[in-house]
């Protein structure tokens, strides 16, 4: 019998917010779930790395560490952190995968950053002006994928295209859906609504090949209408920031309710199984994290605040980016965005 | 003893879903409570209003009805429809309230026709470029007012300052804040996040007088960082109707968890009180409705599905504006951005 094969992912143990412990916790989860099919290199502080090992009784795991002295904080500016600390866990990480001796790349450091360092050491697929984000909003009956999450702020036409296309491909090929449906998140239904931006991507979105559905609305969103919804990043990041702040908000408020007396307690007591159960999949560490789209390589950002669970996910999610090759069925779309562009 | 003031409102018995059933049950609501303060003129096909009059047992009630043979329907286009249908209830009554008849016009018609018809037929106060709409979002301890919420789509930075400074106005005067906080909507709280036209908002904020809090984030808005969230009617509307929609959604997975078991089911129904309980202000109909902000008069637009209990709400909100001269505060702040506008 042939043996699986083998992807080797680099991991960024210093970047969340609780590195090097979540990290660690969580490269070791996956090492003993998926050892048969994952290998691991950690970057970071090597004795700090170590001594979280140690803590878990892992010493003898089969894993690589490369130690780097420095770490890129969340309040760094991403550009400058990268040219200022050559010898951070992100950059020696990411020349790692760059040099072909990972086959992916996973942090949950700054979002900026980790976005940074993709684009300018991977360099982008031939074809994609702007590499991107997506994000996971749960939606009535599963998930919806949201691009551009944030990463590219203000956007043309040809862009969002882009984003259509490598959202339609991550959500075919890792979200296993079949043939998915894109709307263009927008103001109205009808297609003489929006900016001129979004006048001109429905165009192009009507005239290409993926399964265009139009327009959607905000409020479709968690509707399941579509299973990729393309906007700019200045649009995506605040509907995200938005939807996550939701369960928050709904816990104070029922914390309000609580203490208004005896009975309204027990009522809250007996809700939360329910809700905690039906809003199970908001917790952004199930889905792990998301893979910069459009770089040559794989490199998956997860959530600051990711527990070790949401850690290990991350690396599953990067390994079956990799093995299911996302990034050779980008390029092989391409021709048809230039065919589309051209006409522009 | 002085008799209190009396304000005239103009209704658009024709404008909602369920008019004009609705809209006379709101009337007589209106009248019932706050005849001593309010006069009611009601605009749309006279037998149908004197019919539900009659099933109301209202026949009585001193209210004045203006016959108006045509009816703009939500499926209709603003600005074309303003023009075939000159006998429309909408734009007869709004007619009147122009010529000083009533006080007020209120409409929970289609939302672009009655923005479209306050701004061409009322005119724009003098120093605003763009009227604008806002709208209500729930917040942690209160109700936060995003503006703009959909009525402009594409904006420079004069426009959100302007939002910024009606939103102020409205928040203090109608949501009676002291000292309302603005906050202007953001991809990240540094002055130097977002696209160019928030960058130059941001600058425009910072110099002026209003009580400006800088930037605030997608999950801000429901926690009250912000009394007033100002942003560009192309994301407020996406936000606002993506805020809408999570009602319907937590009902939704409530309901598919309630499927699972007999244990599920009885958890689920105690849940519904504190649920329904906490999240009351969600419902449109308790706010009443939103004035069309910097037009020469007040017209109050409301949800097409409006209640009557929500048009009642809506006839005294129109009031309130009216009473508390909002348009006179607005034109009296207006030095201050002509003062900003011109250093730019």
């Amino acid at each position: 019998m042939e043996s699986p094969q083998k992807f080797r992912i680099a991991l960024d143990a210093m970047g969340g917010d609780y590195a090097p412990r979540h990290e660690v916790e969580g490269a070791v989860q996956a090492l003993r779930s998926h050892g048969s099919t994952i290998g691991l290199t950690l970057i970071g502080d090597e004795r700090a790395i170590r001594a979280e090992l140690a803590r878990l009784g892992a010493e003898n795991l089969p894993l690589e560490i490369i130690h780097a002295s420095q770490t890129i904080t969340m309040e760094d500016a991403p550009t400058a952190a990268l040219k200022q600390k050559r010898d951070s866990s992100l950059s020696v990480g990411m020349h790692l995968h760059k040099e072909k001796k990972t086959d992916a790349f996973v942090s949950a450091g700054n979002t900026g950053a980790v976005f940074s360092a993709a684009t300018l050491i991977l360099g982008r697929i031939k074809g994609i002006s702007r590499p991107t984000i997506g994000a996971f909003i749960p939606s009535e009956i599963g998930v919806c994928f949201l691009v551009d999450a944030g990463a590219n702020i203000d956007c043309r036409a040809q862009h969002l295209y882009e984003f259509a296309l490598m959202g339609s491909i991550y959500s075919k090929y890792i979200l296993k859906k079949e043939n998915p449906r894109i709307g263009l998140l927008n103001v109205g239904e009808e297609k003489t609504k929006g900016t001129s931006v979004a006048l001109e991507a429905y165009r192009m979105l009507s005239s290409g090949s993926l399964n265009f559905i139009g327009n959607v609305e905000g409020g479709d969103i968690l509707k399941t209408k579509a299973d990729v919804v393309v906007c700019d990043g200045f649009v995506g990041n605040i509907v995200l920031k938005f939807g996550e702040s939701v369960p928050g908000f709904l816990k104070n408020r029922l914390k309000q309710f609580s203490q208004k007396g005896l009975l309204e307690k027990i009522s809250i007591a007996v809700s939360l199984w329910p809700l905690k159960s039906s809003l199970r999949d908001l917790d952004p560490n199930e889905s792990g994290g998301v893979p910069v789209l459009g770089v040559n390589g794989v490199a998956v950002i997860g959530h600051g605040s990711a527990s070790p669970k949401g850690i290990k996910n991350m690396i599953l999610c990067a390994a079956e980016v990799a093995r299911l090759e996302v990034n050779r069925h980008i390029e092989s779309s391409l021709s048809d965005v230039h065919l589309i562009s051209s006409q522009s």
